[in-house]
């Protein structure tokens, strides 16, 4: 990760515009940038690790416990969702996941007594998304079905 | 662990025959006794190390990692009143724990969409109970607060 800045395409530099999701995402790991190592360097490079394409993950091994690089980026992927899920609706949402050794895991988000995402986590040793696109698609649209369920039982939310 | 039965107060031997909860909790642990090292032996005796004294307590270090056996008590606890209220309502209640170095975790049990029991477990390395009495209290008192959110939000609780 020596590179400053990535080239991108149009759609993609569009997507760190119009992504709610992204820019929390880029927010989170800069949070965490103790040592200032992503200092001047592009948000794309700070998310670069986020992007496994189809041929990096046929060479991952999914043997043996998950990477904690791995692990940190699912809690940042989550944290992102939950701090852009409270910009919107002012309601504070908390994730909690739990991993195994074998990579399966489970997460659950909760606003007051709602669970707004439940999720199993499969094949977690390869937690990636191919481009960046795709990842701000991941994180809004699983931001859209945990509003989806405040709206829909909003009493809950609030409880 | 070497006694097969124990002297039990008349409140003590009732408590075994009424609480819902204790009878869950003693089938849950002699489910997991692969060796047959509990037969024989009576539930009192196979709820032994759920009971802490106020002197044993005291002596307890809370520094370090929580004792394996600990933890394992407390997923005990938290199955059986998932598998009590399963019993009770039809519905499936799943406990999540998480529990960090320090001694402090989480626990959520969940029905469908709704957050049945939400804890913040403290003190961890000291998980206990003075009495099978008071263990039993917190056990059903626990199973009657979930009982109690899904009568709430009977909807979100089989969403």
């Amino acid at each position: 990760m020596s590179q400053d800045v990535m080239e991108l395409s149009a759609e993609e530099q569009d997507v760190f515009k119009t992504s709610a999701f992204l820019q929390e995402l880029v927010k989170q790991v800069r949070a965490q940038d103790t040592y200032g190592t992503w200092e001047g360097k592009s948000d794309a490079v700070v998310l670069a690790d986020f992007i496994v394409t189809k041929e990096q993950r046929k060479q991952m091994p999914i043997i043996g416990d998950p990477d904690p690089d791995v692990i940190w980026r699912i809690e940042r992927f989550y944290n992102a969702v939950g701090l852009a899920l409270e910009r919107q609706t002012g309601l504070i949402a908390g994730p909690m996941i739990k991993i195994g050794h074998e990579g399966f895991g489970r997460l659950l988000m909760t606003t007051g007594r709602l669970v707004v995402i439940s999720k199993t986590l499969r094949d977690v040793h390869r937690f990636g998304f191919e481009t960046y696109v795709k990842l701000a698609e991941a994180g809004d649209k699983t931001i859209g079905e945990a509003i989806g369920w405040i709206e829909k039982h909003p009493d809950v939310a609030r409880a």
